[in-house]
């Protein structure tokens, strides 16, 4: 058994985007020579999460950012802001509750995914960013 | 250190059906030989997820729900609605807040719950279903 | 590859306190001698869960709490607290939607965190509790 661990860079723009990133984390698991085991995704950052949806405009652009909105509002009120005077409260606390890692099986070298099960960046922060996704594939 | 994979099926009545995987885990845990290290336990599909919770009925078949239907209402709007004249966006929008994915260590041959914790999975979805869910066990 | 499994314990005082478990797991970390892989965190129980956010006071000590109280109130009616003559639905409604689990890389022997991103303990329970978090990683 053996550790293969790698990372890219992704472009978002914030404001609760969603980004698929399952073709990237399956190029990575082709160079890994990983059959079976498991990859942790993980993106670095307090203001982003990693999750897995069906990836498709409604769901990517409308309803999960609407989810988000009643979760933690953007025009809410959070001391975060006026500590920091910063516009990003929400962004922290989205992320917060989505979490920034996910585990996805890996068996004869395919991503362990459902048919229209996408492995997601979801960008919380109010501005551009260029996010970094760690990525370690453990198995033999 | 080595890893060993399996997997089982779970029929779900849907609805946020709460369903208890602890047993099924455990005797999996059992088949693996493994004593310490840690599970990976996925599902796969984008309307269901896994966490743990005490699972007692209140919890199970009521307060959680509860919760989901303040995230994302079942009779809420959703675009991925409209666009594959569907009933179940409400579920994707749970299943991705809950995420696909648990960790959970193993020492000495068991799985390090509490009294009170069992692992489950949340079936969001609109119908029966049949759950793939797959194990990952790493250790030695 | 090997693994090397942790704990500690940490008092807390419920009520949603946020709680920077960073600098122990860093502790732990070092004593692993583990260089490049991962650590997964896990918290026994289930009142309480992980995750990351920035460790400022307005996110731990209002923004974050403000948020689950909007999902799961404390004053809200659960089932769980009838049944059990109890008063803590709502932090086990809390801790499911947050998880137990965490899995963080390990690269070159730090925490691949962000700069200001930090592992988290939320508990939600209504009373003080000695906590036990359960680490183990992975690698080389």
């Amino acid at each position: 058994m053996r550790i293969h661990g790698s990372r890219f860079n992704v472009e978002t723009c914030g404001d609760s985007e969603v980004i698929d990133l399952t073709p990237s984390v399956a190029e990575h698991l082709r160079g890994s020579s990983i059959r079976n085991g498991l990859v942790s995704v993980f993106v670095v950052g307090s203001t982003a999460g990693i999750t897995t949806t069906e990836f498709e405009p409604g769901l990517a652009q409308h309803d999960l950012k609407a989810a988000f909105e009643r979760i933690a509002p953007k025009d809410g009120t959070y001391v975060h802001e006026a500590t920091w005077h910063d516009d990003n409260g929400h962004s922290h606390v989205r992320a917060s509750l989505l979490g920034p890692s996910l585990t996805v099986p890996v068996i004869d070298g395919r991503l362990c995914l459902g048919q229209w099960q996408q492995i997601v960046l979801i960008d919380f922060d109010t501005r551009q960013r260029l996010r970094e996704i760690i990525l370690q594939f453990l198995g033999e």
